[in-house]
């Protein structure tokens, strides 16, 4: 197969899958794809078997859910468009208003409808002030108990989405505490919560049946079906993205130029300052860098046990979330292709991507 | 037309446009539109009037090139594939190698192309270190002439690109004082140099006919055709962003949230963490903020001599540059749509996206 391509590995998929049907079953909590993070269609039959369904940020990414994943399909928006939200009701089994204004604005239209609210409980636990939804003026979501009451009876839900990259069960459980401290006497009155994404709970040594237990409990508390709506706990570590070296120099230190971009393929890289993850062995230590004309484009530094040489193939670790939904145009880089790794080794081809389809996303 | 679309406005190219010509007219330099930050093709027949080509970053920019943009066409990349090649030398007039080991690696089969070389003279004018070509270990062209010396033979221009958003002439004449003095016997075996793009030579102010005077000046000292490569001086300040109001809320500030969002339509705010450009009236501040996820997604803050509410139509300015061409399927946005405004002011739609593209971009 050509370079570079996405390789979604279901047998890379499938512990994160038994991970999230064990927690679904000891906690009664119900699973949702967070779509913004991944919306790789091809393995949504797959993850169907172990997930209960799709969210989302906007009316397509609903309609793909809706479209491709069997299960449930939650539509959220910052903002929804009046020339959106017929199709909204249309195609999904529960909206989510981003604030009380837009579900007022809408009250009519979507009354016979499963309705929610985000709610910004103002406690999170991103790194990032760029990706912190409790920042200050944040527009996620109301705020104030005050603000929720007037709309209360109008809605059946709650979202929050608090937790980002949050692999620490103790602050999940502390914010969880926080939340019911300020929100409880409203979540009681509802009959499900999302508590949005952003937990890793599918990572190594997470206290996964402590995790089960809490959920259970701020159920059955509640009295309230609980949602979770994981995005890269789902996918995380399913996917390489696979590359060539196509030259090499030296200038203070080894330098390989590969057939990809981190702004074009691996934005997050760039948008976060972080560098990608590769298996390293050896100790000669080369920078890997992208083929756009940024100066910045750079994968990382990584070690090796041999020079690199053109025609080397190279595999950037944990590639599935925010990248392919991410991936752009930018210099007219051939964008890689995506692919499938079947359970029983076999790979497949899903979408190759072309010089017409460069020319046709712009006019 | 609905919102969200970018809206090129010709007769706000046109003095772009005049001034890129008058300059070639002064200084017998040739200017070739840089496709990786402007490749909306519709308005390329226009351009070509006062331009002589463009050039590119991959091979599928400079097919755009050949194909839609009447000229010549140079050919460059940080590294070309093996299996581009072909395609490159069948379809450019120029192709620029990246390093003498690229040049070498082709050199058979570029054999009887006019073939070029870029040189890092290790001095540039970029306030950002992600941006700038003359950062520490950087991978961008040769950097000494005794790397040079081996393969000059072989080619017959360089390409230079050092000014990164230069506004300074005095800056722009120093540094290729510094070109000249460390490259000068060099550059006088070349016919063609290419002084790449980054001079922001089309602002207010900017003194055009001593910058003139300078390109002609190296040009018949060092007997060379002299290339510039304009990007952003082509197209600023020729193009909007046109949005509406979808939400309002108070937190702290007045927020608005629009039907857009920088990361999925304006890229390069996000990346360099710099506002949006908007035409200011009054004294009510309003947030302006994205409809993504994304915390962070703020096009600005800007005064306004009215309150906002849902349904206003806002124009963010000078969206023309690193825009389009990076615009990405992020959260499943509507992506925009693109018009071009003819010199008579009517407006015409070329590309509206839909949800079956967006589908399409995945798998």
């Amino acid at each position: 197969m050509m370079t570079p391509y996405y390789l979604v590995d279901k047998s890379r998929l499938l512990p994160n899958m038994e991970k999230i049907a064990h927690l679904r079953e000891q906690s009664g909590a119900k699973a949702l794809l967070a779509l913004k993070c991944f919306a790789t269609w091809s393995v949504f039959d797959f993850m169907s078997e172990y997930m209960d369904g799709t969210t989302s940020s906007s009316l397509f990414e609903m309609k793909l859910g809706r479209e491709k994943f069997p299960g449930e399909t939650h539509a959220y928006s910052v903002a929804w468009a009046p020339n959106e939200i017929d199709e909204v009701l249309a195609n999904s089994d529960k909206v989510i208003f981003n604030t009380a204004q837009q579900l007022q604005r809408f009250e009519e239209k979507s009354r016979n409808h499963t309705r929610g609210l985000r709610v910004n409980p103002g406690v999170s636990t991103s790194g990032f002030d760029l990706a912190d939804p409790a920042r200050p003026f944040s527009r996620l979501g109301e705020h104030t108990p005050e603000d929720i009451e007037p709309v209360a009876d109008l809605i059946s839900g709650f979202m929050f989405h608090n937790n980002c990259e949050n692999d620490s069960f103790e602050r999940f459980d502390e914010m969880l505490g926080q939340i019911e401290a300020r929100f409880g006497p409203l979540i009681k009155r509802m009959k499900w919560i999302s508590l949005g994404g952003g937990i890793h709970f599918t990572g190594e040594n997470y206290p996964l049946d402590r995790f089960a237990e809490r959920l259970k409990r701020f159920a059955g508390e509640n009295e309230v079906q609980v949602y979770l709506e994981p995005g890269e706990a789902a996918i995380t570590n399913s996917t390489t993205l696979e590359l060539t070296v196509l030259d090499t120099l030296y200038n203070g230190k080894n330098l390989a130029i590969v057939d990809s971009s981190i702004e074009a393929h691996m934005l997050d890289l760039l948008i976060y300052r972080e560098s990608a993850k590769m298996q390293e062995a050896g100790d000669q230590e080369w920078m890997i860098c992208g083929k756009s004309c940024l100066a910045g484009d750079i994968f990382g530094e990584f070690k090796f046990d041999h020079a690199l040489k053109p025609g080397d193939r190279l595999s950037i670790q944990d590639a599935a979330g925010y990248t392919m939904v991410k991936k752009n145009w930018f210099n007219g880089l051939q964008m890689p292709s995506i692919a499938i790794r079947e359970l029983d080794g076999t790979e497949r081809l899903v979408r190759s991507f072309t010089y017409d389809d460069f020319a046709a996303a712009l006019s």
